[in-house]
């Protein structure tokens, strides 16, 4: 499949449509185990932000090129050589040092949630190496699937810091057991893909990359056949219920529904239900 | 067993007491797969706002009659004859027609809240079919368990909409993996017994539905027998705890407990501790 | 192995260091199954506030001693001569006693909290009796792990109160299913070691107590063989998260590595990593 | 004026209509100061709630009835032969007495609350004595104006108790000072209408309770000649905001105005403004 | 004063430097009253995302060109003619329209909030006509001032909606008394100086749009004067803390400030005092 | 008067009663402006949590010894010896730095909370010098009065550094325009009675220092009068909802008064009031 037209200008991602209203996108540097430069992680922000906006665009599959790695996080070696995590020549005291660190970080931080905010689902598929950046990145994915080969970890400490793009941020509010967290992120140990799956990390595991791209590519495909305003209501209610109270929620739903049943889906569905027909959902 | 007097005036409700202190709420429309209209969510808000400061219950078994569902959820025929979520029939501005819908939804809402506010524990027991509202209403119970025939989905995204009466509220906060979470909300796909248990949406699951009635009663029987105000507290404080730091959590617990220390029950079940009896515990 | 030099003026724990950085503090009172008195929870406080500073020290390993219990958790007999959780003579309004029952609760709260507050990760190892009390100082440690003989119990509600020490504020939060949170906390029933592990409550199962305190001590000093900026910063952004939104945490998060990527740590990982040696990291 | 016919089932509440959508609620007890008995506390809930939904009302006057007094705040007397605030003959332990006077309480703060969760704006005029209960009702209102007779005063220490109706939730949200809040509130001291309006208690001082009634009838008047989707929107955003982070209100605003801007107020105030004439807008 | 050569792309915004390290924004439409069109407000954000990381600015006046106005808002002509807060032609069911709707909304409040995100201290001088979108931006700064012929008005009610740009979210944490506010945004009528000033919302009156600027620059320039570490500090802790409780404030600035007092400014102020010079530190 | 004896010990700290129940606190340093070193602050907390649990105190004034300071904050000489805010001598990275820094702030920041934290009311007399750490102490305080002379600064950015020990947590919590705080935060620029009442710093201003504590021990005194339940909890409530929402804050209250009134101080102000006699209370 080729790059999709509007996302041609795209240098290190492969953005295809398996299927109508789906778009894959793929991290692609393979001959690198797919690790990230900052020049990377900028355009992966800009990848996801085009397609939460998107109308075309219903379902996203995320994925990384080639046999070997989902990915090996940042590309440590040319970030040793960058600005972006290290000290870096000027004699600056601690405090400017601080500063420039933490815009840094921030803006990387930035890129990365574009994944979490992209109004569509993302599904992201892990095969192969699957550490560092990896977790940070499919954290912010709506729905986790491997395939059994995939090697995790939660690699940053074994570098002397804490991990700070996201993944300390997001893992605890995602699977199921705090004693796990702490221990995978403490002594960042490799954990598989049956591990993945026990904690809640993943909800499904497949034998190969090729069945478990395949059956991301078959739930999208899913998604994509329902109401946008039904299945994007649904994916921004469950991110806001996450992280405030029932009562909170129940408000904001309230306030979000008053508006959204005011649409033609509910209509469309109930008389595809009837005449047994597939409904077609205007775009969003 | 014939409806308790007190609750006579219910028509879509049973509720009996299978042992002391134990009350049992039936959704009695089995005819219907027990669906429900505007007047029954009403009337179920009643039902849990008595049974809440009723002196002569201690523990709630929340289910469906009938062999075939706990609740096939809304009645969508009824609804989309009544107004609660469609557009009917007057010429109205998209603000107005929000600020009714926005007013409806609060108050199926505050209904359904109910089983979540009534201070005794409710134990809900799901079998067969358990759709739409039945994911709502049973986040809102205590425990859950259900018989290996049940049938779940969250199913509002297939009929154009996203659900708004507690769901995506509540789901995310009392499940392990979110990664399912987004699965089945997205997806509005089935899911069975082994599959709400292994995630941990049910804690336990029973060959039939007369087995699992009878281990809920054997629950709540058993919670019954045990200090209300040990019983009522802990429940209070682990609705609480879900919602607030750590911190504010130790600090609600100590002025709760500054109260609820102050009673005999503690001497009383120390007392029956080393005599071997039965404690008896006064009303609450 | 003998109590560490500065650590030997305390009567009721054991602390040892059975590798380089590593403490392992013991509960010393086998001989009532570790039951804890006043002036042991005082103890309690003083050791890990100790730990939470001591540059020889980056990781803890916290069981009890003897071969039968963890801890039976609070004395009763010792509480209920004392003043603490009960009625004491002195003919008090309900007010002044509620005043007093809260100073008691807040303190006793505040000293088994100083696990949790402990700079260092936490490993707490449980066997035999494991209830009451020792569910809240668990709950408290980053990593649990347990011996397949251990059984547990949330008991407080069998004697007539809600548990107030922690358990109820911190167990919604480190476990899979609030279903079953509400089961073992309203019904005060026994759970095994098995159950722990598919709840997520524990996080490994080891064959016996022996065991188990080796497989911790290796995770320790695992983790004590790393960055203690790296290490310590985890923990610290772990805890946050939990209780925090993703967007909070992650500006916490990068004002806090604008500091900690100041280390040597970073360099010296790095270094070692690329010459395959064991690397040093200076004190914290 | 005569009671509005909707409203002439109140017997406690004196309700009419000085101009158009224009409600005016007068506390109708002058001979006892306008002293409240729960029957009162529970008949206002009602009058607030049925002020909400109705389409013909856009503002509402609070006021009290007779010259000289505002309201004198509970009705001790009735009080202390009632079972609010008091022990009650029946020998309970003071775990089974806290829960009886929480949902007490509870019970009575829901009534109050009624004025604030009103969706249509509250103008409360205060005048004379203005003590206890008062001061935590008018803190429900939207504007407090006062003649200059008023005399406020946190009263409720002074009969041994924290305010519990209201006034210490509310005060420190709606002034200025917060050192002067702490005075009044732990000295129960007197203060006038100079000193309200220092510190923004009060938004203005009339001369007399009549001049005060009819600038608040003005006010509403004026209010209710506007768009209500925008006033009512108003009202929510603002009281929205005062408790949540200005990201959250921002966010919570935009999902509100997306339905609300969907009204056709926006273009008949427009096309008023260009024609001068005076905008009719539909009812809500 | 000549446009600073960074910003001279900029068209609707003159940017100057009256002193070292102070730049002064200047709304420049003085012949439309300094009202916004969207392009404008797009620039806007841009201007203040570049002056937040410029370390040749610490402090920044920001006020409005000509002798009429600071800004009559928004720009209702040229609003009505776009897309963003109308009805526009195509016939898209209200969900549809609802999410358009929204994410305009979002993308304005993200331009006008770079003003309060701006690293940098922002002193807003208002003159003349002050209404609409003028209190939303100047809600956005540190400081405000203005001129004795300052009118304000919170506008939108009169054009049948409620504020959405951030007034409403803002407002009530900026100043004293809520009633105040309230009258204010309900009635949409035009406040002065005088009340600007005893309500808090501006602290400081001039007699003249001049002298207001001249006053502004002044404070802008001592405020540049001092370490931009402790004043950019100051800002963002003063920021977080009107959201968040004393509790986490005091732990954020902890953190903060332990990168933060590791500056060479600390000292270079000390020595400065002692040898009564003028103190020069490093940039940020 | 001498020293309670209680509090002999204390070296810097006078504490005396000059009324039943109400303890006078003064800072003891009248030769060095009553400026800090790190003994004092560390015994300041002391101090304060003593009288938290004293059931001799029902009130507390705060003040410094001497004609011109009530304190000229922190001993700026002493400090630049020690190891609380400088860099010291040993070689150490920028993380360990910061953490060394950050313990060094939290503590300093637990001592000073102390004085919020006290149970009791505490009233703080300002006069002459008040800079510095003396606004971080003051916020802490219930209400603030001070005498005409004095002179107060937010000074912290003139020695480099962002105040860190609570000014800027507090601050903008208790005083009515944020405007104005961030001008005196921002600019370190002294302020005088007259301004510190407008904004709501103090709410009283009175001639001399001698009139000022004369005024604050006849508040305390009357205070001390009432029931110290009510007036504890009133102290709690007010403090509790500063930072809660109204509903939070409403249940909060009704816990805390469903033990508090419980208590016999109910029945004894409405007899005093019948018989016209001094109500007694028992202690607390």
């Amino acid at each position: 499949m080729s790059q999709l037209k509007e996302y041609s200008s795209f240098k290190h991602f492969l953005v295809t449509s398996p299927s109508e209203y789906v778009a894959h996108v793929e991290i692609n540097r393979p001959s690198k185990l797919n690790a990230f430069t900052e020049e990377m992680w900028i355009e992966l922000g800009k990848v996801f932000a085009k397609l939460s906006h998107d109308a075309e665009v219903r379902a996203v599959v995320f994925s990384g090129a080639g046999d070997r790695a989902f990915t090996a996080g940042l590309d440590v070696q040319a970030a040793s050589q960058g600005s972006t995590v290290g000290h870096n020549g000027e004699q600056q005291d601690g405090a400017r040092q601080a500063t420039k660190l933490r815009r840094n970080i921030l803006e990387f931080q930035d890129c990365i949630s574009q994944i979490e905010k992209c109004e569509k689902p993302v599904i992201c598929v892990m095969h192969g190496v699957a550490i560092g950046l990896a977790i940070d990145m499919s954290c912010c994915a709506d729905v986790r699937i491997c395939s059994r080969d995939a090697k995790f970890s939660v690699k940053e400490v074994d570098i002397g810091m804490a991990a700070d793009i996201g993944t300390l941020s997001r893992l605890p509010k995602i699977v199921s057991s705090f004693s796990w967290v702490k221990d995978v992120c403490l002594s960042a140990r490799n954990f598989g893909a049956d591990e993945a799956l026990a904690v809640g990390f993943v909800s499904r595991v497949l034998e190969t990359k090729g069945k478990a791209i395949e059956t991301a590519i078959q739930l999208a495909t899913l998604i994509s056949s329902k109401s946008p305003v039904a299945v994007q209501g649904t994916k921004e209610l469950l991110n806001y219920s996450r992280e405030n109270t029932v009562e909170n929620s129940l408000r904001y739903t309230s306030i979000w529904n008053g508006a959204m049943l005011q649409c033609d889906d509910f209509k469309t569905a109930l008389l595809s239900g009837l005449k047994k027909t597939k409904p077609r959902f205007a775009k969003l």
